[in-house]
């Protein structure tokens, strides 16, 4: 492996977090490196608060972004927003992976400048099978520019 | 397989073309249909001239669009800005398939909205790996609006 992976997920489902922590830490050096934040306003403090301070911050910005739509304090296609209207993430991929069926949210996501949209499949071999393919597509497939 | 697959290759390397072809063809019932235009005002014509000519036409829209950078008559990022630009194919997602290196086509593929941008790999193994997983990640992966 020649680059460093550091994935954000932003999932508020507890189950869901554990899940696919378990099956992206399978696919060995792939996901070397995996931070987990439960809500929308984590999601924007972990990406811009502790750069905005000026300090010295802990972490460096992820090569890729899960992040579920429906979540505590600000919305996923808000952070989404946010992510792309700021110069330091705004190539960061992201790939919504979400529950939502909803014409309104696939077309938003993409509107708003998702990477990609996925539904999380019901069935527990798929789900699985779905995020593996996530983790080794953005991992090792994709690139962004290094900024 | 529940989703009819249409892909578009956009590429001027007809060695290349056989082997993305090849690859892509060989993953049954992924992508079932495949065209392929070898030139990006081709790529135009094939999207949008015989839609704007209000005759019947013969291509449904495809469901992803993997496109070359470098390409003859019109280059792959003004064509990806045209895709852009039209509300018919603005969600439609695009992968660049190139062998540039330069960051520049990298921050202006992601500015310009590629959903995905992909190095062809030298090694003959890595490159069939790499348009598999391109083919099996847009086809089966990841969901776009129904427009």
């Amino acid at each position: 492996m020649k680059k460093e992976i550091r994935v954000l997920l932003v999932e508020d489902n507890s189950d869901d977090v554990i899940f696919i922590l378990n099956v992206l830490k399978a696919q060995k050096n792939i996901c070397n490196d995996i931070d987990v934040v439960t809500d929308g306003a984590e999601a924007l403090d972990y990406l811009f608060k502790e750069r905005d301070s000026g300090h010295h911050y802990k972490h460096i910005l992820p090569t890729f972004i899960i992040m579920d739509i429906k979540l505590p304090k600000v919305n996923g296609l808000e952070v989404l927003q946010k992510i792309r209207a700021d110069e330091r993430t705004a190539f960061i991929p992201v790939i919504l992976l979400t529950s939502s069926t909803h014409q309104g949210d696939l077309i938003n996501g993409y509107k708003y400048g998702c990477n990609s949209y996925v539904s999380k499949p019901i069935e527990f071999e798929q789900f699985a099978e779905t995020v593996k393919n996530i983790g080794l597509y953005w991992s090792l497939v994709n690139e962004t520019p290094s900024l």
